[in-house]
């Protein structure tokens, strides 16, 4: 992550894009580039999306990467260490769809309140 | 990276929500929780981004949290590491968006051509 | 239209939101309450999504609502009628997406070049 | 309205594409659609963002077109008029956003409780 963090400084210090970079800009920019995932399953059945070939995974990647960019660059803006964020947003989430009234069923947590 | 995955695994586990976990619902899923921090920056001037009061820093937190494990779990089932396709995909945009072409200008890659 | 455009003409008015009301601002409500779509959608299989329940398709309702809303708003604010924009683009989506080429294949026009 | 939708029928029609477009795919489509507005948007400022130069607008312009077919799509797709369904929720965003509490205001309305 850190090694990570530092090739993306480099990245936008050598292009002066820093003055573009606000949370603001940033959180759009990550909409966009999720949005570029989506864009490769959208018309594909869930059982195809488990399939891809391989040139389309190779492109899927690339957008992944893209994200894992924007969303460390975001992160970082706001002093915020995203793996760390996601731990404990684990415990947040564990307690909020408990294993025993969740089991097997999708829905948001407030249709088991 | 690896202790987040085997929380997110366990966490999954003991929800029997595999089954939902396709490729495409997951890509859904995280453009659902980015558009969460979207929603937290969308009135707000880019300044204003740049410096959130702590209560609405924590709330952005745990969105970030959230995409990131989507993200990762996403990933894991394309057989994906984040961090590597993060630094594969920074190497790509450094000869797409060459420095002195691009230097303090945010504009789509192609403009350049 | 124009009746649906005068009414969200005055509820802005009378909140004094006017000045939040950037095209910046708007595009990303707008991606925000997208997404609030997305997520009755991203757990169901294509077959569900064909068949909600009376509750759940009265909540989709209400947020095709707010997309109508903020769509109708940014085109406004950008001068634009979206009516007219659809019908203009579909004729050029037709150029682009030829019936004889395209026929019961879903996939980026791009690859039929 | 309805003379879009015949327009949109004929054109997914002629292509066979009937078969990708459950309310599933179309919500992804739209979600994918609404990134392209924000794309054009994401860098520039406020004051930017409310004066396009004309090959810009012209842009905006076809992509808020494919929001509104998609939109219209999807719509159809669920029995739902989204002129309609905007109307009702103008009325219920209405007594939800009470105009002497918000006032110049732009929170969530939750935070007005």
């Amino acid at each position: 992550m850190k090694d990570l963090r530092s090739k993306i400084a480099a990245f936008i210090d050598e292009r002066d894009w820093e003055e573009f970079h606000s949370p603001k800009n940033l959180a759009m920019a990550l909409s966009v580039e999720v949005a570029e995932i989506v864009e490769h399953f959208q018309w594909l059945t869930e059982e195809q999306s488990r399939n891809l070939p391989p040139e389309k995974l190779a492109e899927v990647r690339e957008e992944i990467g893209d994200v894992m960019i924007y969303l460390s660059e975001l992160a970082e803006k706001l002093g915020i260490d995203p793996m760390e964020a996601a731990r404990a947003k684990l415990e947040i989430n564990s307690a909020k769809y408990p294993a025993n009234l969740v089991k097997g069923k999708a829905a948001k947590y407030t249709e088991y309140r």
